[in-house]
């Protein structure tokens, strides 16, 4: 028995995060009440910002509050020519901490996966197409996870980047068969980045 | 680099968490964000509410909205003549997921620590004292931390109580020196309740 309805609500609404059972629900709850009221209330300000206010970006898919992210604006990462692809938006911020890549991104927010009714379309593989055609890119870059479904999709973007002869590579050592990108650490990718190689059809 | 400054907000934000760090932070706002939206605006809903309205209830001192507790509100344990001193709200939690008491509670939020300025009345011990005097209590239990701190601070009430001429005990047993209320198991919990031993002066 809690000594408040609004105190339950808030434990059990801590739960929705990940990793976040009952006792630390509950620790959590005490320790911004106790100690730290004005943290809950900008948490409070900022969740309901980022629900209501967050898309996707209109060219490379990742989370963004305006048409176009922080990274497809940047004028220095639009002239590189390098475009890399990825199944995450949290993909993107590994990659960004191995200081390792400068170019754009284009995120799949999934992959492909037929048999859950995921096919090209789902993951914006027509947006992709679509950019492959009208823009310039000098490489794209496959770093979506080293699993079957990974693999199976780096290979279909790869068919779509010979069709228009634009230089295609996959990341490549490294990575633990089976892994999750974003779980691997920076110097692991920064390896898998250099050691990259080309895809020849 | 993140792809939004709301985003960043967010997980700047969910620092404010004990225990969540920035990896955490992370993986919980792309999880709320991709997955569950409608979670994290309930959770936003939950916070603004309970750091904007919970304050302390004026017969225990404990976390309630109300002017008085869920607790000290329910007729069955205002029957039951038992009071139970403890140094945190969620001590109170603890105890009663033993299911081994059935009294009222008061909650000091702290202990004695006369060096950093936390006497008698920045625990409470002014409204306890009155509660004493006003109310027929058959016994006190005090279920303070067994640290130097929780001992001085239940000495310090006992004596109050004895002034008083009410019975006053320590819960004893299976709680290790040293360690904090709330993260006992509530076996040993149990133990030192049945165990305590009345104060004799
Ligand atoms: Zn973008
Ligand atoms: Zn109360």
């Amino acid at each position: 028995m809690q000594s408040s309805p609004l105190l339950e609500n808030l434990i059990e609404s801590l739960r929705c995060l990940p990793g976040v059972g009952p006792k630390s629900a509950q620790r959590m709850a005490y320790h911004l009440l106790q100690r730290n009221r004005s943290g809950g209330m900008e948490l409070a300000r900022s969740l309901t910002a980022a629900m209501s206010q967050i898309g996707h970006c209109q060219h490379c898919r990742t989370f963004t509050e305006e048409d176009s992210c922080n990274i497809c604006n940047n004028p220095r990462r639009q002239s590189s020519g390098l475009l890399c692809v990825v199944e995450q938006p949290s993909d993107i911020q590994a990659i960004e901490q191995t200081g390792q890549f400068s170019g754009r991104y284009f995120v799949l927010m999934g992959h492909l996966s037929p048999l859950d009714g995921i096919g090209p379309k789902e993951i914006g593989l027509d947006l992709l197409h679509k950019r492959l055609q009208n823009e310039k890119f000098t490489e794209v870059i496959l770093a979506t996870n080293p699993t079957v479904e990974g693999d199976a999709t780096a290979n279909y973007i790869a068919e779509l980047c010979v069709e228009q002869g634009i230089k295609v590579s996959r990341i490549a050592h490294g990575i633990p068969v089976g892994g999750e990108l974003e779980m691997v650490d920076g110097t692991t990718l920064t390896h898998s980045f250099l050691g990259r190689r080309e895809i020849h059809y």
